[in-house]
């Protein structure tokens, strides 16, 4: 399978979640910990999209352009991204988002009125930006509608075309039909966004990556509007346990969850979705008995706790086995040496 | 596809996450949703079977078989089960279990040592008991080991066997994998159990179907150990929009977790997984905006709010369209005089 590029958008789709009160020094720690994880484009603004922050969708505490300018000031090897309703926002408004430091832009319609994203896309093209045709509600279309509006952003300039799943009311069945015509269709790369409303965000995810999808997107801990996103932490793990390329560091991705976004989140009284606790026991595929056990051993031997569950499931420790964790964790610690 | 047997262990797998804590009345009132909403098989008992209330495994409040006298006293369609885990559990339990109204067993072992359930499950058989081989952690095996693993059982009289994710390990494609190898080589009926650890519970479950799975486990709003189990209300969602054949009724499925589990879990101060509000938008594939007002509308017009977001749904509204919302309810109530 191809490489995948990811996109987290736990600073604009997020951003539903908090009521689209991240406030710059939010932003800049959450780019910090994304940029640092190997997250290829980072997406910031308001949920709606630039210049979003309206009585209609939701008052944000910040304008959309300082969030930009403090995503641009921590971010290093991250593509920074911002999206953009036509309707919502203008051309002016993304002149003034590359000002302050924006790379790429997400041009998102309707599903079937990609017509509205010409002059948008056009211009981002024109402005040397890294331009992705987003197709918003993309259960509502047929198979060969999707592919004829698509069609229409690549012939704009888009350098990607999402289908996108605002709703979360697609099926795995339903993303490999669309993305597979799509990839056939088109000549560009093509993304997908999914939602966790049907619990089927990752499962949708693999879906698309079956069919061919190379951009998907992520927020971490799920964090997004309805049910959330997929979760990007999860993605990475199960794209590592899948031996799917890509260019995210898994501890680092989960370090971004737990120590940069849930403190964020404790402070407005905002609860994540995910449990990366239990994720990474799937992930090395131990019993849950394991944990308090790993954790312990880990502070013994200096050691991540996550090494030591992973190298337990390595060695197939079974429940009862406990006793094992301090020799793993030993030996984890003798090879640091 | 085949027609789908579901069993919901909400009140036995779901039971880790109360710390086994459920009390009789608990136990009536779900019972009595879960039959209600034809869910053809329920799981009731400690967490880790028959008799697990020990020091080892965590106390329960109430002996296992007064929970499955409350829970046969509930019943009417669906049939109960226990779990039995051989070293735990005993065939005098079992016997007691089938006393107190157990019509069902499923008999658990590692996935590697099927030969200790062979006095269980003839035991139970001769009982007349409806018996499942219950192979757990099922990550742990190679596709030919678990094989002759749920052969062995097969052999000892088992009516299904389940290969059980207990680890929230598995991916669809091993998922498919397994399943499908067992349904090609044994002759009666394959399950499969799933846990959300890597935010594959519902895909996994789908994936299992698809390989010819014919029984899949869930438990109401995925209460379970871990990161929780498959949410049966999510799956029947699923099916629906799949056309998958089951007996269950989605609305009322929806309504014992809404109805009778979450009030008791809301004694106990412990939260649910599963959102049904957004689970509903996903399956109607509509806006999250239109929830409010779906909501207004229902009072208004004494119609269910999820049959308002379905027709939303099959008429293909769009956000800004929320105005129809009204005119949707009052046809709907129309409709029903």
């Amino acid at each position: 399978m191809s490489k995948i590029f990811l996109t987290d958008t736990t600073l604009r789709d997020g951003s539903h979640t908090v009521s689209h009160k991240w406030n710059t020094d939010d932003v800049r720690k959450i780019v910090t910990a994304l940029d640092a994880a190997g997250i290829d484009l980072i997406e910031v603004g308001h949920g709606d999209g630039l210049t979003g922050s309206t009585i209609n969708y939701g008052f944000a505490d910040y304008d959309d352009f300082e969030i930009v300018k403090a995503a641009a000031s921590a971010i290093k090897n991250s593509k920074l991204t911002v999206l953009l309703i036509p309707g919502i926002g203008t051309v002016e408004d993304l002149k003034k988002a590359q000002e302050c430091g924006a790379k790429a832009v997400r041009v998102a319609t309707h599903v079937t009125e990609a017509d509205v994203s010409e002059q948008h896309i056009k211009a981002a093209k024109k402005m040397g930006m890294f331009t992705v045709g987003f197709l918003m509600m993309g259960h509502m279309a047929s198979v060969e509608k999707i592919v004829e509006e698509a069609k229409k952003m690549e012939s704009y300039g888009a350098d990607v075309v999402y289908c996108t799943d605002s709703a979360g009311a697609m099926l795995p069945v339903n993303v490999k039909e669309k993305i597979s015509a799509l990839v056939k269709n088109l000549s560009i790369p093509v993304g997908h966004h999914s939602h966790n409303n049907l619990g089927l965000a990752i499962g949708n995810s693999l879906a698309a990556i079956e069919a061919g999808a190379t951009y998907i997107d992520g927020s971490l801990s799920g964090l997004g509007a309805g049910a959330g996103n997929t979760a990007t932490d999860v993605l990475v793990a199960v794209m590592n346990k899948m031996n799917i390329a890509h260019n995210a560091d898994l501890f680092k991705t989960m370090d971004a969850s737990t120590n940069a976004l849930l403190p964020v989140l404790e402070a407005k009284g905002v609860k994540a979705n995910t449990n990366l606790d239990t994720m990474i026991l799937g992930y090395a595929g131990c019993y849950s008995s394991f944990l308090l056990h790993a954790r312990r051993a880990a502070i013994r031997f200096n050691v991540d706790v996550r090494e030591i569950l992973i190298e337990c499931g390595r060695r197939k420790a079974v429940g009862g086995q406990e006793d094992w964790i301090i020799e793993i964790a030993s030996d984890i610690a003798k090879l640091k040496k």
